[in-house]
């Protein structure tokens, strides 16, 4: 209860410094909900982005040793695991730019890795099962994979990091979360899939539609570890549990497009107050996504038709939401300026 | 003819240059559209920003003193531009956090301003005229209006700057964009005029219904000159002027809000290949914007529902373009980075 005043009075006080700001009130829209929103999450007048940070989970997934939902081989997670380690991918760019941290996960990519690349080493199997006709991991490699993505997001709390954000790779993960929103929303198979990184639709579908039979989806709403152990990924597991531990260390958490929000549902089923902690990046042009936000009641920031994950996104609003700290901290106030108000 | 060849052959290679990036073809969305537009602009295949820079024009409008359509009283504007100066105003926090140069221009503003104050003097007169009952400018003033814009940029290109964008001051100038807009376009004062800083907007619109039928706007397609005498005001003249030099000098050109794309309607009505150069920053939650944008078929890249002007929207889509064009020079292609395409 007096915790509940104390962030009613906050919220107040947060109000009143953003329209004291030499601006008409409200005319900095957005900006002024995300200061005010982050300045909650710290418990803040002066809300700050410290130590910013990306983590990208990768992870291989049997379904797509069948070829029948991804137009990229397998072998490309491994080869992007490497091209993140090189700099080259756009999630490398994007951080460098904006000078954000950037940790790369071994989650359960289908390869081994030579222990000296310098990735986190968290691999609970070297890929899923093919949830077409098995559990895609044990209930063990559910809890396992979120108490490693826990931990993960410890370590990089303890450097002094405030604000983190999580993104994938996995070829196939598309349809995983596809399935995933499928369960949590109970709508529909067909509302959730889209191209992913360009697939054929139909055939993709078909499959979907086969595993949503196997699995009884549409007759069961499953708990967030059953719904990992049929249909997850260990990237999506591990982000569920990256999520929590966000959350639980009162830290501002990023969410990215399709896969990562899928995480979050997750995440959100367990506890639905992280969505205080959460700024919605950017609404992916994956089908699904905007669907997924709109269950979430989820505002997202940025608008630019992007599909590519590898938290991209959560990349690119880091310089609007640092904007908004420094609009609340660094602005005159009317008062201050002497300016009629 | 030899000009288009070579810019349709830069157009495939750009768009091939990012095909090959480590990444699904199309997946990062208007990154990928700017990209190749600012490839196009600098007819490079490595387009970079350089010394981005925002242009604040500041004028004061006769129209103004009569509190008829302000919320605000008129000496404002004066005092945001030692706002400005001492740094406190939005557009100096979104600046110097984006790394962005800033310059404040007196185009015409109620005041005497010392002459040691830190500005740009380019003072037309101090304040237009009241257009509800006169011509806001004499058509020398407009051109000379127009020929300080113009001077402005050059020196600033001269600086080695390659990204320009503009913003304005102005106590009342959302009712002269409003009747720009409404004479360029055609379309009833009614869908151009919002709250502004937030007017009464019944008031606003009846003394603009009595500009509207005064000037003749609705059975009248002026040129922008004389559009600019009649209702204009010294900082949008200032601004039109500056966006056609920034397109005669090659630039990126940056566009604001409502205000900024009034002038910009009056440049485009003048040489309408500038919307090649242009990158429209957001739209604006002022009424109005999207019809504006619409019109000149332009996509907007943020939406944030901000409407402050000040060049507020062109520092925020910085970190965005810059992010694209680091895309484009940075990223790993498929072929170097040895991933399956």
């Amino acid at each position: 209860m007096a915790l509940f005043l104390f962030m009613q009075q906050l919220h107040e006080v947060l109000v009143e410094k953003v329209n004291q700001k030499t601006k008409p009130i409200g005319s900095l829209g957005r900006l002024e909900e995300l200061a005010i929103q982050i300045g909650l999450i710290q418990q803040t007048v002066s809300p700050t982005i410290k130590n910013p940070h990306i983590v990208v989970f990768a992870g291989d997934h049997g379904i797509a040793a069948t070829g029948l939902v991804n137009p990229f081989p397998q072998e490309v997670t491994t080869q992007m695991v490497y091209n993140f380690v090189q700099g080259g991918a756009a999630i490398n760019v994007f951080a460098k730019l904006h000078e954000v941290g950037l940790s790369i996960v071994d989650a359960g990519v289908a390869t081994e890795f030579p222990a000296e690349l310098p990735i986190i080493h968290a691999s609970i199997a070297k890929g899923t099962k093919n949830y077409l006709t098995d559990f895609a991991m044990t209930e063990l490699q559910a809890n396992e994979a979120i108490e490693k993505g826990r931990t993960i997001v410890q370590e990089i709390y303890n450097t002094g990091c405030n604000t983190i954000g999580f993104g994938e790779m996995g070829i196939g993960n598309s349809s995983s979360a596809a399935l995933i929103m499928s369960n949590v929303l109970q709508v529909p198979i067909e509302e959730c899939v889209g191209a992913g990184t360009g697939a054929n639709i139909e055939r993709k579908l078909n499959t979907l539609r086969q595993v949503y039979q196997f699995h009884k989806l549409e007759t069961n709403n499953y708990s967030p570890i059953e719904l990992l152990q049929r249909i997850g990924g260990f990237e999506i597991a591990m982000m569920t549990g990256a999520f929590l531990e966000a959350y639980s260390k009162g830290m501002l958490i990023l969410v990215d497009g399709f896969i990562a929000t899928a995480a979050f549902l997750l995440a959100h089923k367990t506890t639905s107050q992280i969505k205080d902690h959460a700024v919605f990046a950017h609404c992916s042009h994956e089908k699904g996504h905007s669907n997924m936000l709109n269950y979430l009641h989820a505002k997202p920031v940025l608008h630019l038709d992007m599909r590519l994950g590898e938290g991209t996104g959560a990349a690119l609003v880091i310089p609007i939401i640092k904007s908004a700290c420094a609009m609340i901290n660094e602005m005159a106030s009317f008062e201050s300026a002497g300016i009629s108000s």
